[in-house]
């Protein structure tokens, strides 16, 4: 087996059980940004033969770090690709991001079993990955824990029988929050999410649901069900992942205490079990599950998620690219809170994207972390090519962010916001 | 498939599903206790070959109603035997108590698929039942919406990854209330379910809780588990109705609505699945579900079961015999709430079983209803046999409801109460 990313968050977790089950798995390679460290001390530890770090800078202190290891060291967005196609039967596709997008591909298109951490690749790129999966073979294990839940209780033999799944949601931090609230709300007062303890982009995005939403898309690719059939309950407690309604009226459903190693464990036994060692669910020490429908009107990603999942094609791909952008703008005190959602449905109305055609289109739409920050800062890039290729007429014209409202009483964030949607309205207007 | 007990509860659903699929399922046999009219109704409209009646009176009646239909009548405890043995891949064992033991044994003799809703069959002859599955390589399916749900959560080809399995409880009538006042509890008071509607003797077992503890019984010889990997955990909503914890920290658990024709429909499609109509689970409609663990001075069955399956052999077969016994009391007036458990515990302690020889034994211990009125009413009905076999050696001698409390301010039934304890008292020095 391979792990892409071993020094992130699903990867730190992946060596955890793999250290605790040594006799269980023999490592290939791993790979890693930037922590050169942490990423031969894991290549040491589980004895891997190969390891990839994608910062040339840090590959001197890699080599350095694993001299007399006998374990290759080798850097560089070859050397990411390398490791996706070595030798292994399985491999954990944990890097984050559009960077994880050719790599993750690479082990696809050798027919590997990949257990997927990376939404980008289904959310940017479903229905052109799910084909190269179909076409190669290779069978996709979701990570993320609501698809993970699902896919325990979904019975993929008998898909006739399966009403819809619901992917649970805790609701995020402005779950009780009146409107006038959100709009105010801080970026540290978005990132405290109730349950689960994650980044900032993510975390963001569980405080507008578009986190929800962008599962939604995760979903109808992996399960290949349509967007009606593919329900979100709110439940603040995180206790209940994922259900599957059946049409005897049987629910299945994964529940567990919120520990990224469980499902992680569970695509690492696939198709049995690898123990893990978290706590174990206690439902009398819980002692109460609550449950209540999303507000469609405080919470509108879930909608516009839905919407460009409808509209298809490269769709999705700009839902998530806007959002990728307003979030930082967001992080970076430019906007307020409640105009991540604003920027996104105006540039899904602003940019109807037409069928995507390669992968290639697709690296084109999802903004890099360099563009953002260089977007940000009125610096232009143009992606002209693939958005022309891909926009239906607008009759109306750009009219990016003309809905996004500005922050009450905030002087200094209602200019940059301001100055955020000009930039991003210019850069319609060229594209257009 | 046939029906066994095609008129009762659980007999009348599966009719129901199966006149909403018509095309999928070739009844071949239909039998009933005396309900002649109902019988002939649904053998006609079913298309069954073959309808047989225990109750002789009834057979004219069935014969009259079925003339020229071509569906041939029959009628007693061989017809019975009958129906079962008939050629059928599927046989519903739906005939509550000890009538049910020879049929469901006559079909699993034939290595049937047998949908077991007859609880007496595992609690009273459990490891002598299973045997002759395996023998005969007969397959088993829970009706019991518990281990029904537990069933469609447990991975068979897995069991080492299986660490403990949950049946949910509703708590019954009682489950708030404080010891003083189930000491008076009425049988309407009890009797009156929160969550299911059911028959009188199972709803009093709910409110014991002594149905749980026959369940972790049931779901032992089903799973294979001993009784510390048997949970149980007080769920009064009754929307989820079993869990399966996982050594990598994955709980699986079944859900719905409290309806028996969801596991009907689940054992009819198996493995696959057949639609059925009730209404959908909706979670945010629900909006809340609790838990707490189980009271176990004031519910001590739960106990009592589970020490009599330590115990073994036939050991649980007393436990049930002293339970109906104990409830039949309890209806008609004779002792208190609380006296239907210190009866049970009594009887435990004074007639520790040995193992079970055969199905034959298992029969003489199970109080048949006449014998349970006789005894009631003083009439004296010899086990001596059977229990001498099965009895160690008791060093305090016969203890029989030394423990069992007299209702409080109630002359009447405390005189009635001793009068029951004085004759089971009597009974068991003659057998010890």
């Amino acid at each position: 087996m391979s792990i892409l990313g071993s020094t992130g968050s699903v990867g730190r977790s992946t060596v955890d059980l793999l250290l605790r089950n040594p006799e269980s798995f023999a490592v290939e390679a791993l790979t890693a940004h930037r922590n050169a460290a942490l990423l031969a001390e894991q290549a040491r530890r589980l004895g891997a033969r190969f390891a990839a770090i994608v910062d040339p800078a840090e590959y001197g202190a890699l080599k350095d770090a694993l001299a007399g290891s006998g374990i290759e060291a080798a850097s560089g967005e070859a050397a990411l690709i390398e490791a996706a196609e070595r030798p292994a039967d399985w491999v954990m596709a944990g890097i984050v991001g559009a960077a994880g997008l050719a790599p993750t591909l690479a082990a696809i298109r050798l027919g590997r079993i990949v257990a997927l951490a990376n939404k980008e690749v289904l959310v940017c790129a479903g229905s052109l990955f799910m084909q190269e999966v179909a076409a190669h073979k290779a069978t996709l294990l979701p990570v993320d824990s609501e698809h993970n839940a699902i896919w325990q209780c979904f019975d993929f033999d008998r898909v006739e029988a399966i009403e819809k799944i619901t992917l649970t949601c805790s609701g995020g931090p402005f779950r009780e929050r009146r409107v006038d609230e959100m709009r105010g709300a801080t970026v540290a007062e978005a990132v405290n999410h109730p349950t689960w303890n994650m980044g900032a982009k993510i975390s963001i995005d569980s405080a507008t649901l578009m986190n929800k939403g962008l599962e939604i898309i995760e979903a109808h690719y992996l399960f290949r069900l349509p967007s009606e059939r593919i329900d979100v309950v709110i439940h603040p407690q995180s206790v209940i992942h994922g259900l599957v309604t059946y049409h005897d009226g049987s629910v299945l459903a994964h529940m567990g205490t919120p520990d990224m190693r469980t499902p992680i464990a569970y695509v690492l036994g696939w198709p049995g079990r690898t123990a893990a060692p978290m706590g174990r669910l206690d439902l009398a020490a819980v002692g109460r599950l609550t449950f209540e429908p999303p507000d469609p009107d405080r919470f509108p990603a879930l909608r516009l998620a839905r919407e460009a999942l409808a509209a298809g094609g490269g769709t999705p791909t700009v839902l998530n690219a806007a959002n990728e952008i307003a979030v930082h703008a967001f992080i970076t005190g430019r906007i307020g809170f409640l105009d991540i959602a604003a920027i996104v449905e105006a540039t899904l109305e602003a940019l109807p994207a037409g069928p995507l055609g390669s992968l290639d289109d697709v690296h084109q739409i999802i903004p890099p972390r360099a563009r953002i920050r260089d977007e940000l800062s009125g610096t232009v890039c143009s992606r002209r090519r693939v958005v022309r290729r891909h926009l239906s007429a607008g009759a109306d014209g750009p009219r990016l962010c003309s809905r996004a409202r500005p922050l009450p009483d905030r002087a200094a964030q209602r200019r940059a916001h301001r100055g955020v949607l000009d930039r991003l309205r210019a850069r319609v207007v060229r594209l257009v």
